[in-house]
């Protein structure tokens, strides 16, 4: 039978203009907001131990549903006490509910109003996700935050795709809250694509349900910046504010800024431990990329105002030396620095708020990471 | 001009049989033997940062001349004021002198008495060796224990070969002693492949020259067990006593106890990191290969007594399953549990050497480690 959730709250600390500094609390830790938090997809931050993790300062990170389901399967990881124990994190975990693949994994997919069906990007095998079926596997896996199985559609799609995928998300919506059966955090997610008519109706419909947060999906798909932001400017006036706010699958420094300038209090995106395997590191300079021949011999840190285990004990030459002989201590080195500068930038980006600076914060990031 | 070594002293501690506690001082550090040296071929222990290796008690570690030549060059890591800086590793390093890839990297070389002939296996361009060189480069890096250039042949080669090859080692060792012109210090290497003669020979050559240390070179080769320890049962007679004795590439467990058990004090060998990324692990109760499906559902740590990072937070299921789903972490929490078993190997024979039951742990890595 349905269950609600009060292990979980937010408290908003402070604004400045349409900017949230606020505060979650869930059983198994804090989070302040806005937050970025870490991808795990197969129950592993790629290329971070728990404990690197911990040492960065991250207080929550993402795992996914669906490759969860598919390897080494929701059983697997309910027999071993659940996700945190199996991966060993004992820090909050937000799981997506598998809706974002039904978008990502194209042609493997069909949808009906009973769920998803997928054929696993692994070995052809069939599985489906309904809505019940996604809160049941988030329960198995231990999530403190769970998500409503969604429709994410592709950019472009046409309108009237797009209005079944929201009618569709509704339903699932009302689905998923009565298939709650332990007191967890479940967040709902709107959709509507780019049509600010379709985003309000969404936004609407999902917002007058009892979930603990709100997200706003389907965007970060193709559609550029400015259709995204005007996305947020038309859907987050009908989305509550005492609830967290979370923006899925975004985004760079830039995105990030403006997204938390519009109200976003939560973002996660594979762009920092992805850009780290590729050599790319963000600094307050802007990009660095260890392909280029420049770094060869610079005894530098990559970003000399860094604090992190990488730029305190290791140089471009060495970081570079270690990308272009496929290292694995490369994608260990990068990733690690990558994280800090996200995590860094939303622990600045929430004392500017406090500290009522944001549009300091804001200028700088759109002045070095304007692309 | 030759410079001799002040700085590089080895004591003997204990002795059971042939077995020797010693532990050797470098200006770097301590150097408890016998010893395993974790291998840094690239600057860098595969998976492993600095603050990794330190935690689980590395004293010190290998790493090689020839790729570091080749990549990034050693005239990068000298401005990068020295390996150690380069790669962010304070204690004692020992490097190789590229005399192992004359056998390794086979028809990509060709050797002469004045030095071995490279053409570069990353993009076939051409590089020399000379004693001089093989020196002046390990110089560069900042080598805490340099390796003398010797000629490393196949398994099998005829005696006529092998014989030159005992008389060009032996030339090259008194042109790299002369070479020296700084206080670091220098290892001597014997060869003679599985003639007793040959290697009676070469170790009466290399140990009547002034080095700090000695090494059996040209052994693990393919040569098998038997005749390695049959070998060194051959050759140790004629190595001095009062220095560190070191067994280039070796080995297994097993390899590494008898070896001890002849005398020997010093180990390297790719097999415990190497391994890690292929999902074999080490454990007190022998192997364990990640690839059965037999650890799919095991929440058991890899080694129950282990007291390593991996085994304290993981479990098998977990570490199976990074590994069938090709994660970076898989690599890094493997190798850690790995050495750790090395470094716990090596601790526990130290232990037992001065206590007087060194036949116990001979005997137990006998019938566990036994293939």
């Amino acid at each position: 039978m349905a269950m609600s959730c009060s292990s979980f709250s937010y408290k908003l600390i402070a604004t400045q203009g349409l900017a949230r500094r606020g505060r979650i609390k869930t059983p198994r830790g804090i989070v302040d907001t806005p937050t970025f938090m870490p991808v795990g997809t197969q129950a592993t931050v790629k290329a971070m131990t728990p404990a690197a993790l911990k040492d960065i300062g991250t207080q929550i990170i993402l795992s996914n549903t669906y490759h969860l389901y598919m390897r080494p399967g929701e059983k697997i990881i309910s027999c071993a006490n659940g996700l945190h124990r199996f991966m060993g994190w004992s820090g909050p975990i937000l799981t997506d509910s598998g809706g974002f693949q039904s978008f990502s994994l194209g042609k493997l997919v069909k949808i009906s109003d009973e769920g998803i069906y997928f054929a696993s990007h692994i070995d052809g095998s069939r599985y489906m996700l309904s809505p019940e079926k996604a809160i049941e596997i988030q329960q198995l896996l231990g999530s403190d935050i769970m998500m409503c199985l969604d429709e994410c559609v592709a950019y472009p799609s046409t309108k009237d795709y797009i209005k079944n995928a929201v009618r569709r998300t509704s339903m699932w919506a009302r689905r998923c809250l009565a298939a709650r059966s332990e007191d967890r955090a479940l967040f709902g997610i709107a959709q509507g694509g780019v049509y600010p008519d379709l985003r309000v109706e969404s936004a609407q419909e999902i917002s007058g349900l009892p979930f603990e947060g709100f997200a706003i999906g389907g965007l970060s798909v193709g559609e550029g910046r400015s259709f995204m932001l005007e996305t947020l400017d038309a859907t987050l006036p009908y989305i509550p504010h005492e609830k967290p706010r979370y923006l899925m699958g975004v985004g760079t420094p830039l995105d990030i800024v403006e997204a938390v300038a519009r109200g976003i209090d939560m973002f996660d995106c594979v762009l920092p431990t992805r850009n780290a395997r590729n050599g790319m590191l963000f600094t307050r300079n802007g990009k660095i990329s260890l392909k280029q021949v420049r770094y060869k011999e610079d005894n530098s840190p990559p970003d000399c105002k860094c604090n992190c285990y990488t730029c305190r004990n290791f140089t471009l030459a060495y970081l570079r030396h270690l990308f272009v002989s496929h290292e694995i201590l490369g994608s260990i080195l990068n990733t690690i620095h990558n994280l800090y500068f996200y995590l860094e930038l939303m622990s600045d980006i929430r004392h500017s708020i406090e500290e009522n600076y944001f549009d300091d914060v804001k200028k700088y990031i759109r002045e070095v990471y304007n692309d």
